[in-house]
């Protein structure tokens, strides 16, 4: 026959913009590599210059960026990273984000609204995409928006493992702070062994012009209470509920989060609240004026690490999660 | 200038097929034209045959099916009337779907599934839909699977209007039967200025093996509850939460649905239930033995016919349920 | 360099609907490797669950559905695995169809009809099918509909392996059953080196209001006769072919076909024949209840295991057909 | 409402590449209309360049050409003239192909060829093609190569019209010259009300080493024989089997088939031959030169011109060949 | 025939994002019409929300955003809009780029690098784009990276019918700042009837290290200049363009260009300079602290009104520059 | 786990079409490998028939055709041949593409004109492309034209490598016949350390009619001049280039291009010239004919086939040009 042959190899590669090169620094540690050398400014009109400096051709690239402010910026960035690769050869690309920015735009709330999780999903396709790795995505159904595999990571066990040894199960409460977390919250409760409730904001009916009572559905009397949420903004709801638990009889309330976005003024709301601590990861960056002292931090980086790796391993992802292959 | 020039002029064409006529036929009434004559059959081998009996070139065609059982045999016959729109030239193809087939597929709940509902969305672009029109999807975020523009009817104006008459807003609770249905209840309870309650199901802390217990949240207590979802498939979920109403001293309950799938047993549950009504629309057919006393059917057909009057005038579907244009 | 290397690694996997179990055990046998745990069912309502039981991420997969009826459902299911195969990371998906439905309606036989054997080869390329695998196609345009590699297999030489020891090649005659198959049978007769004929059907010049006539043309007279055809599915055509032969002064006649669809009434119809034997491949399943004395089913199990084994190692399929590599 | 509004108006636009202007020219009398003045030539080097004189903008353009020699350069020339009314905003484009060249590379014959016909309608499409409109396309699955719709139109009217007055139906037989052309055969003696026959190309069973034997099958001695094919290339067919015919008996031989490719030896071979009339269409330009006493050529503009009028009018293409809507 | 018909209509409708709202309400008063009411604004982390105010179904959408500082989140708000428009069955959508933003990376100067402008034109397409206006593309290839029709209009009439009167074309000569412009320079001096030079900087054979000689090639000495371009960012080029320019003798510099991006430290060094007029367009907003004595701007919005008028009454934009139809 | 795993092969093989065999075969020899052997002939009416005589499964094929006269001919039949390569599962198909057709036509140079470069792309994509390979693009922007990896390949170190060591640099400039070459002469200049010029061809300003004339920019007199193009095609640019240096002084002229079309009459307007030598490449064929005395070919050969072993062993074809990996 003619032509000539060789084995195969697989390359992986690890890339990241600049939105959070502290995390993609962790990441690679954990993966036991060098990030790829990347060269990424900004031009004098704000347009973003990108170029890796050694070959990626032929790798099973993955492109990290968090999707932090300025968000429009740093979308853009990745948006352009995964073009240079897709024009320099690589094989495969996988565009990570530990946090997906739009994620909440998942559905037309009114009429001529937009769904800018879908457009999200294909403007990554289009740049040239092959696949997209996350961290608890605010709906699971944005998983359907790519047309391509999604590895959808879970920082549950992440929390789970830091909050598990502080707590009683017989006299903790897992609390959604609205009815859109319930299912979460279950998911937390059936893991741990505790009790769950939640609270619902509904009109006062005996009071006019939409009052909302925060109404605590469930056992947190005398207890622990852990408010669970994926991400937090504003942390005004978060505020809001520990209030409502406080005057229910709580005795302590920890914050538990995937996504710190912590915009104003969540971090003064946070510090003046009565939550005695608040966990997250670190998905998003949180720099040092945003930090204080009852926040913990944990890293997402371990299970970033351990996802790709199986991904260019052809290994299993959702062994990750669920104790089999 | 060289060539010849004519009026534009418009064409609605209202299709249907072989799945729920009846329906069909009332939205034709409603309006005021005549579906287009179409040959629909089996060959022998249960290959569908499918050709349309008059011209649908240049035509703004509504193609519309209910996903009733057998539910894959009738999605394809859509797909196949779709794809011979598409070869006929109709200048614009809207599949109208009172209940979207596999909507509740809509995520990957575990690894390796499909997205059965996204995949729904893509066959029916891929054979030629520009547009889809469905009543209460299963979750909104399906409006993001298709790429195109979905119009989203909703049929609790339709309910609405039927029970508003018969409840004391002061004296009634709309409830969820789950915590997945909460918001639906929040939005029946601002419009009819009633209470809100769900009901829970968690494993009973105090008993071993995941006994599920039907804890109700929420004022109930000598009260007219509406326990409200978006469909009804075997009823199972319904008449639990039903039970649990009357444990907690509800003295009258009325189910209202937009989608009675009732796959069995769902009827004699229903029947055997201490439900005094049963409200559902008839977005899929409800043959004669499947009714029974105290079932109300409302007819969905209105709301489409207005809907598709609105497209094809490029009016506005949103101003339908908000007011505005 | 940064980054990290492996040797490339293929991995096949063999997956199968739930159409025709049997032929499924039967290939996977030949291959010598087991069919990957799948979780198949239906909902109340009649949709279909799918999962993989263990991970697909990286294979080279090949899902294999038997388009028998009910023909609509199993498409569907077929088209749900592809997704499912798709999002969770297989490499590769090769969708192995041994009768391709619908493959009839390959064109517009009038205006307004759809070309369904075109929509389904678009069907699952958009659920994700990278390649296509059918044996005897119903027309050889059908592989110009998937945009993509076609493995276009041939029963010939297993009905011509079985055949050709029981037959005297200076005493048959090869027929086809119409205009249609005129080209296959002289493939036939060039294979055997018989003499080759075949039925005509006219309307009756002599007789008014479209008489058919069944005029045989080529020599049968005191001869064995096998009728060929791609698929049986009422045995109309292919009884009253075989009753004109014994009427032109055949001797005996043997019916060969890949497909043995056997709908209504078939079965009775070859049974009450004068057909000595009627030799078919397995495709598709054919009940216990369809089975009888004079009927042959020759497994083609072993063909398609070696074809997929072609593709796996990046051999030649042609050369199953042609000698050559 | 914001905004402006007009009535909407269509345009049709007519424009032809080079390859056969004479066509364009009846078709656009017939149209009652002039042909969109184009600029079209050749570089140096052989790349052709169009422009289009007047704007384009929001018509309903047809761009015909006739793929004679040298066919790859009028094929080229005709998807840069997609390109440029694509680009330069015209509404819809159909393209016009009174012979579809390439149309008999339909299918793979054997491993690893391509499918040249399937191919050619991807590219229209992709240079911007909305819809395909062609003559008695080699086999009509090729209307399912096309992604929307084909109008597919049929000589044989305008054939039939020509010769029904020649021919006594009674003395009259139809012949395929293959048995590819059967079906169309049949199509003719149906129509016409006259007998049938075709011409079976068999290996000589007496013969060694793949001697042809011509056979001729129905009736035809002492008959008038109207030879029938959707091409005449070379011409060898066609005269081998008039010679067979004339063997047999016939008493006279017309030719009639639409597309006259007439390469070399064609002419000659005709006009040496026994065939009384040749009768073809001009969808091919045929210069002089290869005019022959006993060719007659009807004009195909006429039915182009009627298609593409009920093409623009949104009227029936269907209703010019079966007499309904 | 079945179904209803009326008179098509068209609607044009005009809509802006936040970047440039001045002129956007020009372009606006020029079309006589009101910019289509639309709901912009930023969430606590940067994320953009879009929502029509009125309903925008079935119209000729014209979506316009200038590529100004924040240029990333200027264009992911435009994306988002056209996602909006699309959603909300806009027929078509033309999006509106007064400055198309990333224009200059046309091309890989290096390996590795992304062309972003192609990516930009992907990412408007896939958001739902069927057409792209702009002015003064960097390069004209652009028009190619968009699958679809591109209207390229030129500001050069009316830079030029501004200077015309100011000028004595036997004393003035067009001069390009470097080699990248010549052929624009060309342009303006065939219109004006002047003389053309350009400045050709080199490496000064001379002196070692890379210094650059800024060479005056062309007839200066004693005349007015115009230097001519198509954008000024930071303002370097020109500047020293026309320092080489009095040198040679310039007696009078006038600098006219289309863009005027003006980042740091653009409006210094122009002040500073000995040019004597800068005339530039507002395709990007001049706030007025960029403003200076010696700056004219000229408005654009008289030309993008003609060009949108032109485009919803399928006139010709050809026309506007060519004087042809 | 189920199924089988091998390692994975990767199996180069390198197909060219008819236009320029003997460039194909120097490229095997470089590569140390054999063309696959294919069959590919013309049928009588034009059409082209490709097959390829051994099996491509799995193989990274690189399939080459230089776009030299019949120009559109080899153009269609190197998209025929990857349609087969596609067909028959190739796994990856590179196009390499010495010259690439229709490249001057990159942009509307005026309303209604096509994009040939950019519907080039995109045809070769349709057909199955997933890589491009060029040789000195006419310009940069058309490596945006495709969607996907391109090696653009700079012959200018072959053409500099044979010039460098006849040429004093103190003596020599470099030149470009126009404007629209002076990049690529700086380019030249910069690399060899010579002086650049070029000519600038205007309106001669005191005679009217627009007369041309060709003003050389630079120092030329008493030194040998370069002048450098991308393509020759008539010659008629270039000659009259030299004239203008030769009046200005030059003492002799090298002309130095990468693609001879030499289309009519360059060949003789070359030899009739005062230019001393003119050095090219063989991207093109030129044939015994179209060769004189001071024509200098160098080989692309090695350059191709370079680039096709960094790309087939996922090197880095950058490094060729930039000497870092």
């Amino acid at each position: 026959m003619s032509g000539k042959k060789t084995t195969g190899e697989k390359h992986l590669m690890f890339i990241s913009g600049r939105a959070y090169p502290e995390l993609a620094e962790e990441v690679a540690q954990h993966l036991g590599m060098d990030i790829t050398p990347t060269k990424l400014h900004d031009f004098a009109n704000g347009e973003i210059y990108a170029r890796y400096l050694e070959s990626v051709r032929g790798s099973d690239a993955f492109v990290m960026q968090s999707h932090t402010e300025p968000i429009n910026k740093w979308i853009m960035e990745q948006l352009i990273m995964v073009d240079a690769l897709k024009r320099a050869s690589a094989k495969r690309i996988t565009v990570v984000l530990p946090f997906f920015g739009y994620s909440r735009q998942d559905k037309k709330g009114r009429g001529r609204e937009p769904i800018t999780a879908r457009l999200m999903a294909d403007l990554f396709k289009t740049a040239g995409a092959d696949r997209l790795m996350s961290v608890d995505l605010h709906t699971p159904q944005i998983q359907g928006f790519f047309d391509g595999p999604v590895d959808h990571l879970f920082a549950l066990p992440v929390l789970h493992r830091y909050l598990s040894g502080k707590l009683d199960p017989a006299n903790t409460t897992i609390v959604s702070p609205d009815t859109g977390r319930v299912r979460l919250a279950e998911r937390w409760a059936d893991q741990l062994g505790t009790a769950v409730a939640f609270i619902h904001k509904r009109r006062d009916l005996d009071v006019a012009n939409q009052v909302k009572v925060h109404e605590v559905v469930g056992q947190v009397k005398g207890r622990t209470c852990v408010l669970i949420d994926d991400m937090i903004d504003t942390g005004g709801s978060i505020c809001k509920a520990a209030d409502a638990l406080y005057e229910q009889g709580a005795t302590n309330i920890i914050v538990a989060a995937t996504h710190a976005i912590f915009s104003e003024p969540a971090v003064d709301r946070l510090k003046n609240s009565r939550i005695s601590e608040v966990v997250v990861t670190n998905t998003l960056p949180i720099p040092e004026e945003k930090r204080f002292d009852k926040l913990t931090v944990l890293s997402i980086a371990p299970l970033i690490a351990r996802a790709i790796t199986e991904v260019f391993s052809d290994g299993s992802v959702t062994s990750l999660f669920e104790g089999d292959s």
